[in-house]
Parts: structure tokens; sequence; C-alpha cells
């Protein structure tokens, strides 16, 4: 095991009803700026519901925060809360409005001129932060309890992640009775979301890291098992609220202590989402099984592991159980409707130049055995293909 | 799944060596008070390794803090405390050491007349405390990454349990070489603690928490692994990492979210500790066996869950794989060298019956359903013999 520091301070209120819990963890005192997306949150009560748990406060609001929020909407939120002297960020929505909402509570107090500079320095340069919560209606991306958030540039085309301690929630309340108004796309994003979290967690060196590795397996197990219940689209609390606690549990830090990690398929996911506008999840399900195609050598001791304990496979020598995981695994995404290949988007790797000439000039060595390069880049489109 | 709330704020800083990275995690203003156990710190280098690290710091130290701590010695401790005006209380040693600086930390800045209302509250009148960091040297009560202490008092014979958010250590430096120096009583009872900590988890109603059961299973599973290779005495560092790493994951509430819990195994064994002086793990070892036989019709399906998904037990009935769960389960304690029958410290049930008077006088009503009170605690007890 690698020596590690975790801490999490966000508290989470879970469960049928939870909205109602609001106004008890928000600072009385506070001016609240309410921040969400494109609007579903009024059609399907949920706002309805935000307002009524904050009674009379003092809100102002912020909507249209995108999928893959842009920095420059973030920047409107900005000088909006500025403007309006907030000093608390409530963000209802998916992980894109989380994600937004992160940037906009480190850019409100930041005194810098430039600030794409939080982004670009990868969140170490914020000094300080405006407090926020959320209420969460989509699980997919963990930003309910991390510390993370990804910001889409659009007049440059970039997507990159950024994170500072004190960008945590104070809370986040997750009522799985939310997710009951998404549309199969947006679930079937989420699950796969959700495992490709996981798997960039576990699919590594072995370390010896037995509880880590048992915990990964758990969410995965429990991701395959209740799939098929949530992707039906049909009120299944059980279903959802198992789903939901996955996907939360996924990326909030837990997994990743002591073990080797691999971001691999997310540097290149967010690179697709910027050039090519496909959705996070959708670009992670063409990446995956490639990046761990070609890595299979390095993954196999982890992989067949996957093979083994996920997916059932107890026949075998190593390279054949690690190449079976990589097809269940591509199964499972197949069978939530998600296409795992370029062409299913008109894309061919030719295409993809534009993503190995930024990795050339980024001078790329990702993956945790730091060997995927430009180079290496263009072969792994073509395993895409 | 019920509804849960949950937060853990405790900075975990885990790894060989960790210990050098003590004296940045604290104020360095703070007058520090050092509590300490019996003087094994003294012997096997941790005190020299934590003075090394605190550098030329004010520090004054309290030590003598016993196993069960005692509420007499706590007293003392906060006296002490206040005379120095500590601000920061540094806890080395094992869960006795952790619970007893919680309650000096609760203790020193109390305003009420009697401190024991602290413990008799179940810490729900702390209002304040001082903050406090720990290292901690015996992997088994959890205390490092959970707000509750468990204290003796040595007048009354009682044992009680107290927790409060505030009482969260800031910080715990885990080190699993401060393990090497452990016997092997102390290394066997705190497999066998943390053991029964995520059995009072897990072992309640099956409510579809698909994903906390396969966490429970995965540090027993874990637990069962390592525990040969930890138990044999050598200096194994990563069975000793893996063991530590699982008892402070099996109380640090994750598993608690959205399941039943039952703690009655526990409220018996304090009883026992407080009237016979028994080890703490000592009376869980025994106790646990008898209240799943008790209680192995409400138990079944989540026992028949134990044997098929730890002990490996795929054939039979639910009531046949529950009762094997229970017999896996007093093997694996006696492997450890762990008695599970009062007749190995010659006590017999009838001696008991001190503590089934004293269930009658509180009108225990305890278990997940409600229904060990005197009476049972008297079959139970039958069931220990």
């Amino acid at each position: 095991m690698q020596n590690f520091t975790f801490v999490n301070p966000v508290k989470i209120v879970f469960g049928k009803g939870v909205i109602s819990q609001l106004n008890a963890l928000i600072d009385p005192k506070a001016k609240i700026l309410l921040t969400y997306g494109g609007g579903s949150i009024k059609k399907n009560g949920i706002y309805k519901q935000v307002k009524a748990a904050l009674k009379k406060r003092k809100v102002v609001e912020f909507g249209g925060i995108e999928p893959n929020p842009s920095y420059e909407t973030c920047l409107k939120a900005i000088e909006f809360g500025r403007k309006n002297k907030v000093d608390f960020i409530l963000a209802v929505g998916g992980g894109s409005v989380l994600d937004g909402s992160k940037l906009i509570a480190a850019g409100i107090p930041y005194k810098g001129k430039n600030i794409w500079d939080i982004v670009k320095s990868y969140g170490s340069i914020v000094k300080a932060t405006i407090p926020m919560g959320t209420v969460l209606t989509l699980p997919a991306t963990g930003s309910e309890m991390n510390a993370f958030g990804v910001i889409s540039k659009l007049s440059t085309k970039e997507k990159l992640a950024f994170g500072n301690p004190l960008c945590f929630p104070k809370f986040s309340i997750l009522d799985p009775q939310t997710t009951y108004s998404l549309d199969k796309k947006q679930l079937r994003n989420g699950i796969v979301d959700t495992f490709v979290h996981v798997a960039e967690q576990y699919a590594t060196k072995d370390l010896n890291t037995p509880l880590q590795d048992r915990y990964a397996e758990a969410i995965l197990k429990t991701l395959v098992d209740v799939a098929p219940a949530v992707i039906s689209g049909k009120k299944n609390y059980d279903a959802r609220a198992n789903f939901m606690w996955c996907a939360t549990q996924a990326l909030n830090g837990t997994l990743a202590c002591g073990v080797q990690q691999d971001w691999s398929t997310h540097g290149i996911g967010h690179e697709m989402t910027a050039f090519f506008g496909l959705a996070h999840a959708e670009t992670l399900a063409i990446v995956l099984p490639a990046v761990w195609k070609y890595e299979l050598k390095n993954k196999s001791a982890k992989l067949a592991k996957l093979a083994e304990n996920v997916w059932g496979i107890k026949k075998g020598t190593k390279i054949q159980k690690a190449n079976a995981a990589i097809k269940h695994t591509v199964k499972f995404f197949n069978s939530l409707g998600m296409p795992t290949l370029l062409k299913k988007y008109n894309i061919t790797p030719n295409d993809c130049d534009v993503i190995v000439k930024r990795a050339a000039e980024k001078k790329w060595n990702i993956s945790e055995n730091q060997n995927i390069d430009s180079k290496a880049l263009r072969k792994i489109f073509q395993m895409c293909k």
C-alpha cells in the first residue's frame, strides 16, 4: 500500500424528502446565490421544493449552466454574484451545475485579474471560496462529495479539471426521487461515468490493497446489479438510492487511498468533448476499453481480478481473464444503449489528430505508467474506431 | 435503504514514517497536552518520534490513561490541562488513550459542575472542545476516525459510550509500523473488535443496501485474510497496513449509512468489562455468538449472507447458513487464540446476575428488534457458558 492522506468534510443528507432539511443547513444570515442548469428543475418540481424549503430567505438566481459547464457562463455568474454580494452558493442540479458552481465559488472572492488562472493552475492558487451547498439531481460525477470541478473554455476548446480543499461543498442533499425525471440517456451516462471513475482508481498496478480493491468491486457489482432497474426508467426507489450512493462513493477519495490511479481515460475523454462535443460519459465508454487494450500487460493483474470478482470469470490465464474483463465491460456499456466505438458518432481516428497534436504540444506522458504520449494516443484512437 | 446523514471531517495521514508530518498539522501557536497510556510508547520509540516531530514546541504531558479509560483518570487530566492552559490535545496510543482524550477535550472547556454529566448525557450537552489530534498505535476501536469515546467510572462500575460531532479528531496519524511492538493478545483483541464493529452494523435486517453490505463484507474478508500474518507477530508491513485500514474503516460511519444497526453486543460487553474486568474484545467474542443465536430468526437473512459472502458457504437453507455463519465466526475467533465462552474466565451465568439486575433497573430493550430485556439477557448469558 502506498502512503496517503485522506480528508472529506462534506456532510451528506440522503434519502426520501430530505430537501425539506435544506434551510437548517445554511447560515441564517447568508445571501444565497441559487445556481442551476437549463431549467429542468422548474419542470420536475425540484425548484419548487428548494424554494419552499428556503422559506423567505434572500435568494438571487443564476440559471443556464450548461452540460460541460463553460468558463464563459461561469464568468457571467461570478460577475452576477459579486454585484449581488452573495455569501453562499446553493447549486441545484447535476455534476455540471456543481462543477460550474465550484468555479463560481472560487471566482467571486478571487483577487487576480484572470479567473481562468484558477483552472489553469488546477486550483492550486485558490485562497478563498464562498461556502457552497448542493442539491444533487443526477448521480454521475461525484462532484457532490469532492473538491473537484471540470470546466470547458469554449473559445479555446479546452476542458480542464481543477480542485482545491476549499472547494468541498459544505453539504450535499441527495434525494433519490429527484432522479425519477431523468431520461434514459442521462441515466446511462451516469452509470457509465460512475463505472469509469471506479475503474480509473482500480485497474492499475496491484499494490496489495485488498480492502480498497473490494470496495471498488463492491461499487461495480452493485452498479451492474441495479443498472437494469435504473435504466428501465421505472420509479424504483431502492434501485435509484443504491445507484445514487454508488455514484457518490465512486469519487469521494475513499477508493484512491493507498492505490495507484490512472486518469488517462478521463484526460483523453475531456479532449474529445472539447473538440467533438460528445457527452463526457460517451467519451469514456469509447476510450476506456481502448486504454485497457493498449495497457493490457501492465494492467493484467487488476483486469484479471475485475474479471473474477465483478464478472464472475474463474477460468483462463491472467491475460485471458484481462481480455474477458474488457469484453464484459464493453458488453455492459452496450447493454445500457451506450456506444463504445468512434464510428457510432461518425468520427474517424484521423479526425482525432487534433487531439494527438495537442497531446504532442503538451508533451503528454499520461497513465500510471506514464507511457501514453502522442504516438501511443494515435494507436489508442485506432483501437476506438 | 433508510434515510441517513453522514459527515466525517477527520484528516487521515497514513503510511510509513508519517509521524514526521505531525508538526505541520498543529496550529503553531498551540500549547499542546500530550496524552498517553502506560508508557509503552517510551519503550517502543514512538514517544521519541513524536517529540522529534514536535521540535521545540510547548508541550505538557499526561501519561497513565489506562485500558478502559477511567473517569477518575480523565478528571485528573482535565484539571492538569486547565491548570496548564493547554489549547490542543495530542493523544498518542490506542483506543483507550483516544477515548479518554476525547473526554478530556470536552471536559477542559466544560462550564458545568459535574463532568460525568457529559458521559451520562451521551455527549449531547457538549458545547465546546479543545481541538485534538491523534497518533494511533493500536488498530481496534476506530476512535481515530469517529466522534465517540467509551469511559469507565470505577466508583460505580459503569462503562458508557458518549459522542458529539465536536469530538472528531482534527487529524489522525496512522503508521502501520507502530503496531510492530504489539503483543499477540493486543493484535487478537484488535482483530476481534474490528470484526464485531462491522458485524453490529451488518447482521441486522436486510434493507436492500447492497453497497453497504459489500463494504462490510470487504472489511470482514480482508480481516480474515490478513489475520494469520498479523497474529504471527512478524513485521509484515502490508498485513499491518491492511489491518489498520480495516479497523479505521469499520467504525467511521460509512457502514452505518442507511442500514439498521444493533449495538447490543457492545452494550452487554461493556457491562462485563465493568463488572468482571475482561478486555473489551474478550467480552465481544463471548457475547456476539450468543446474541446471534438468540436473534437467529430475526437476523437469518443477513447471517446467511455473511455465511455466503465471507465464509464461502453456498449450500443449505437460510437457517442452516445462518448457523454456519455463527460456527465459522467462533472458529475464526478461536483461531486467533480468543476464547468465546464464559467458563474460560471462570465466570458462570449466575455471576452475570449483577448485569441482568442492572438491565432490569435500566429497563433495557436493546438490539435492533428492541427485544433484549433483562429476561432475554439471562437466556443469552446461558448461551455463553
